[in-house]
């Protein structure tokens, strides 16, 4: 069996990550990897289908092992992307989509080298900011904590395999869909090639 | 100061790797990595020019600490590619290749993400089987070791950036130049886009 592709995809907060990503899913045979949590449980959650449900101490011991790609701390409970999981689904020949900060991106591309690394922007820091002030939900000392982080991870843009403006939404999506497509034919290209090679075609 | 690009080029024993490289080399703003040794000198043999010459103490000593991207033994002495003049060099702003086997060329692909990793072979095993033959240089069995490590290797070439086969000479030197062009527009024009995005131009 072919094994699945990893694509991952990064980008700033208010960059339109989530809602392309929404629309990106529903024409294809990509999943969204999941997560691990020491957040209890509420109504409606289910076990390995929203999250990976853990005790605090069972985290803290996966991360010991380094069995995460990535993890953070929020309000008090930890969220952690475990490799275990991501690895089997693509080995399975699922293909598995990671939305995913920069530092663990690195990390992903280190464990899982021909893992797709999609980097999502706004078309400059302004509309991010207008984007972000828009929302009308944060304090502006979040919004400008924001900004400066936008600046910080675009300067990993150039780690990516490939960058992908989020100007207007439905270009956006199809942009995405080219540039999995290519990766995809290239990986196809390549594994006929090692057939080929070995004079198995 | 933009830094420099950083290609690795692996491939099978026979591929034609040097000589394609020597060719390359003539004609374009690239130097190749100096490994280091515990090798004694020999006459004509320069410090940081030929290699950086090592006692076996003071090499496994760098071993120990993480120091080579790679390293392999011959004949008793130690060979490596020292991480730190490598990214020295390209954060000198220096072009640097390295010719360097598939593991040590995902040791690279992890320790600097922007690297380009190119994988040249030949068009299929026969014609590899066909040019170490004719080198009429080593035994039968020394052939037969080196085709059982291409089939190995050429399991990795789906991880690279970019394969380049190597059918006739002129042909894969002009390829290997194209690659290399379309790999650095690619930073370009990142690095323009992140300069772009921080409204710098």
């Amino acid at each position: 069996m072919n094994k699945g592709m990893l694509i991952v995809l990064s980008g700033p907060s208010g960059s339109g990550k989530g809602t392309v990503l929404s629309e990106f899913l529903k024409g294809e045979d990509f999943k969204l990897s999941i997560s691990a949590t020491s957040r209890k449980p509420r109504p409606g959650d289910k076990e390995g289908i929203t999250y990976f449900f853990k005790t605090k101490e069972e985290f803290e011991k996966m991360i010991d092992n380094g069995e995460f790609f990535e993890y953070a701390k929020f309000n008090g409970n930890y969220y952690g992307t475990p490799k275990k999981y991501v690895l089997d689904q693509i080995n399975n020949g699922k293909n598995i989509i990671l939305e995913i900060e920069v530092q663990g991106a690195m990390q992903v591309k280190a464990s899982v080298p021909d893992a797709v690394l999609i980097f999502m922007t706004t078309p400059d820091i302004k509309v991010l900011r207008k984007r972000l002030e828009g929302r009308q939900t944060e304090p502006q000392e979040v919004i400008e904590q924001r900004l400066k982080t936008a600046l910080e991870e675009v300067e990993y843009a150039d780690c990516y395999d490939y960058l992908v403006i989020n100007d207007e939404l439905e270009q956006t999506v199809s942009d995405l869909k080219a540039v999995v497509e290519t990766a995809r034919e290239k990986t196809k290209s390549n594994l006929e090639f090692i057939k080929k090679f070995k004079g198995e075609i």
